[in-house]
C-alpha cells in the first residue's frame, strides 16, 4: 500500500485514525497503542502494511494476538485520511479530545479498552461561562448516569427527570445515552434545570441519533457534550451500541436504571458499571410493569441498590455523610416517645370516662406504684388528665389506640 | 386471697390462666412458665398471692424480675376464673392449643416468649377433609407471612391477592393478621384460590376485629384459622398488637411485606422476622406512592430480597433447586447463541443488498478468512444467504440490526 496521505507523527491524527481503524472496546489493539503510543504503534501498523503481515513484526512485537489485530486493521489503512473527519467535526464547532488532555475525562482511564479519543460537540472543562454549575464530568464534579429503556413509561420518564432535577440541583453532572424514553427524559430533566448532562452516541457525533431525537441531541451540543468514540461519518451499529454502554457507565460515579425490560441494553450498562466497581441503583416500579422488571432483577440478581429519589442517588456518588437523606415527614403518633411503662398504662386507660388507679394497674398488669408513676410522667406530657380521684385520657389527645396499630416501627 | 375457684393442677386451666395473666411478650414470665411449667408456676403465684408478695418466694424464685413480675399479676388474679373463657370458646367451636400438643405450630418455640396457649378457631392439622391441601402451618407444610398497610391501593390489593393464589397453588399456607388492605387481600386470596389461611388477631378470638372483617374473619375460621395467644373478651390493644406481629412471623418461614408507609406496623412483623432469622421479602412499587416507601426502606435499609411474584416468595422459604423461577418468557434476539466474530459479520452486512467478502471483512474489521468462516456457520444458521459471489442477509431474518439495542443483557 502507500503511505498515508497524512503525517502520521501528529499525535492528534493518529490518535484519530485508531479510532477509525478500530472497532470500540478491542482490548488487543487497545494495549497496544497504550504500550507505544498512538504515533509509534501507527507507524508500526502502516510499515506492517507496506511490508506484508507475515513479513515482519519488530522484535517486540511478535506476539500472535497483536500480529492478527494488524492483519484485521490493514485493510481499513486503505484510502484512510482521518483529516476528512477532523474537518467535519471543526465545521460541526466540535474538538477532539485525547488521553491525558485538559478535559480529558479520567475516570475513562479506569477502562482496559479507553478510547483512543473522544469527538466531543459541546463545552468542554474551562469552557463552561463563569459561574455555571456543575462543571462537565472531567472535573471534580460527580456524574451519575442515568439510564434505561426506550419503550419507558410516563411513570419512569417521571422519574427519570426528576432524579435528573435533584441531582443538577445537588451540582452533579447527568451522563445518558441519547435514546429515546429514559435517556431522552434524563437529558431533558437536566436541561430544564439548568444543569450539564452528556450523550454518549454509538455513531458519529455527526450522526444524531435516533433521529427523532436530533433536536434533544443538538440542545445537548450546546448546553452540554455529545460524546462519540468513533468518528463522525460511522453508523451506530449493535457492537458499538454495547462499547458505548461502557463509555456511559465509566464517565459515572454510579449507575441508575429507571425502567428497564427483563432484557435490556441498560442492564449492559449496569454491567458495565459493576465491573468498573461503581455503585448501581436500581429503580423499582410496579411489579405489573413489565418496564420495570429488569430493574427488580438488577437489585435481585446483581445486587443494585434501591433508589427512590435523587437524594438516595446522591449516597451512592457522595462520601458518606455528605448527603442527608430526604425523609417524608413523619406524622408524631400518641403514644410516641413514650417509655413502655407509659405506653402501657395510656393504652390501659379507657376510651371514655375515667378509671382508679387499682383497676388501671389490673388492666396493664403493672403495680399501683408503677401505675401512679407512669400517670405522673402522662400528666406532664398532656397525655392524661386527673378526674377526681380518677384519671383519663386527656381530651384534645383522646383517640382510639388501635388507631395507632400501623403507625409503629 | 381466696383460692381460685378451679382445678389449677390441670395443665390445660393452668396455661389458660397464664394466657389471661400475663401480658403477650412478657419474657421473664414466660421463662417462668417454661422452667417450671404452667402447673406449678400457678401454684407458686396463688402462693405469693396468699401470703403476700414480700413474704416468701421460695428457694429458686428470689430472683428480683421474677418477684417483680408476680407482683403485677396478683392483682389480675381476683375473680379470674378462665373457665368462662374456655367455654366462651367451646360455644364458638374452638380449641385450646398448648405447646407439645397435636397441631401445636412448633414454628413458636423459636419464640423467645412464646404464647402459653393458642385459642384457636378452625381447622387444626389431622383435622382437615382428607386430601384437603395444604395442611395448616404446624404441619411440615411452609407457610408464609403476607403482611401490609392497611391504606392499601389497588395495586397493592391485587399483587397481595396474586402472591397468595400463587403461594396456595404450591400448597404454601399464608399468615397475616386479618386487619383491612393488604392483610384482607392476602386471607381472600387464599381462600378463593382454596388454599390454607390462619388470621392471627391482637384481641380474643370472640371479638373479630376490625368489625369490617367480621365476615371475612368468620370465612378464614371456617376454612382456615384464626389464632389468638389472649382469651376471649381481651380487647386489642396496641401492645397487643405489637405482640401479635411476632407471632405472624414466627408461624411462617418468611415474611413478605406488600405495601407499607415509611413507618408501619408491618415492618415490626418483618423485624420479628428478621429478629428470627427468617428471610424478609419486599414488594416494589412505584417511587411516587407513599404506599411503597416502606417496603423500599426495608430492601435499603434492611436487607430485605426484592420479590414480585410468588415463585420469587417460594424461593425464599422453599430449598435452593426445589423452584424453578419464573422468567418471562424472552424473545428470542436475532443474535442470540452466535459467537461474537459472527455477530460481528452479520452486524456488519448491508440492511439492503449485499457483500462480498473483503468489504464484509473492512467493515468488520476482521481478516477475510475469518469472515469467510463465520459466514459458513451463519449460512448454517440460516442467517445469510449466498448471492451469487456476495452474501446477503437471509430474507425472513432481515431487519434493522439496531433494533437490538436494548434486547441484549
Amino acid at each position: 500500500m502507500r503511505d498515508l496521505p497524512f503525517d502520521i507523527d501528529d499525535p492528534r491524527l493518529a490518535a484519530a485514525t485508531w479510532s477509525r481503524l478500530v472497532e470500540p472496546g478491542d482490548k488487543v489493539t487497545s494495549a497496544l497503542v497504550t504500550r507505544l503510543g498512538a504515533v509509534e504503534a501507527l507507524r508500526w501498523l502502516v510499515g506492517v502494511a507496506r511490508r506484508g503481515v507475515g513479513a515482519d513484526a519488530g522484535p517486540t512485537l511478535q506476539a500472535g494476538p497483536t500480529l492478527q489485530a494488524a492483519a484485521r486493521l490493514v485493510p481499513r489503512l486503505e484510502n484512510l485520511d482521518i483529516r476528512r473527519e477532523l474537518d467535519v467535526l471543526a465545521r460541526l464547532g466540535g474538538h477532539l479530545v485525547l488521553p491525558g488532555d485538559q478535559g480529558w475525562p479520567e475516570q475513562l482511564d479506569d477502562l482496559e479498552d479507553r478510547p483512543f479519543a473522544l469527538w466531543v460537540r459541546g463545552r468542554l472543562p474551562g469552557e463552561l461561562p463563569p459561574g455555571r454549575l456543575p462543571a462537565p464530568p472531567g472535573a471534580a464534579t460527580p456524574a451519575v448516569a442515568v439510564v434505561g429503556a426506550r419503550a419507558a413509561t410516563a411513570y419512569g420518564q417521571r422519574v427519570a427527570a426528576e432524579l435528573a432535577v435533584g441531582l443538577t440541583e445537588a451540582g452533579v453532572a447527568v451522563v445518558s445515552g441519547g435514546a429515546y424514553g429514559i435517556d431522552a427524559a434524563a437529558h431533558r430533566g437536566t436541561l430544564t434545570a439548568g444543569g450539564y448532562t452528556v450523550a454518549v452516541l454509538a455513531g458519529g457525533v455527526d450522526r444524531l441519533y435516533p433521529a427523532g431525537n436530533a433536536a434533544l441531541l443538538e440542545a445537548i451540543a450546546a448546553d452540554g457534550a455529545v460524546f462519540a468514540e468513533v468518528p463522525p461519518g460511522c453508523a451506530p451499529s449493535r457492537s458499538r451500541f454495547l462499547a458505548r454502554n461502557r463509555l456511559i457507565a465509566a464517565l459515572a460515579g454510579a449507575t441508575v436504571v429507571v425502567e428497564a425490560a427483563w432484557r435490556s441494553g441498560a442492564l449492559n450498562t449496569a454491567a458495565h458499571a459493576a465491573g468498573l466497581s461503581r455503585p448501581v441503583g436500581a429503580v423499582p416500579g410496579p411489579v405489573t410493569s413489565m418496564a420495570s422488571a429488569g430493574c427488580h432483577r438488577l437489585m435481585r440478581e446483581q445486587g443494585a441498590v434501591c433508589v427512590t429519589d435523587a437524594a438516595e442517588v446522591l449516597e451512592l456518588v457522595m462520601p458518606l455523610g455528605a448527603v442527608e437523606p430526604e425523609s417524608p415527614p413523619v406524622q408524631p403518633s400518641l403514644l410516641d416517645g413514650l417509655d413502655p411503662r407509659a405506653a402501657r398504662v395510656l393504652d390501659s386507660l379507657p376510651a371514655r370516662g375515667s378509671a382508679v388507679v387499682a383497676s388501671i394497674a389490673r388492666a396493664a398488669g403493672l403495680s399501683p406504684a408503677e401505675v401512679r408513676s407512669a400517670l405522673g410522667h402522662l400528666e406532664l406530657g398532656g397525655h392524661v388528665d386527673r378526674d377526681g380521684g380518677a384519671w383519663r385520657r386527656a381530651r384534645a389527645r383522646r383517640g382510639p389506640a388501635l388507631g395507632a396499630e400501623h403507625r409503629l416501627t
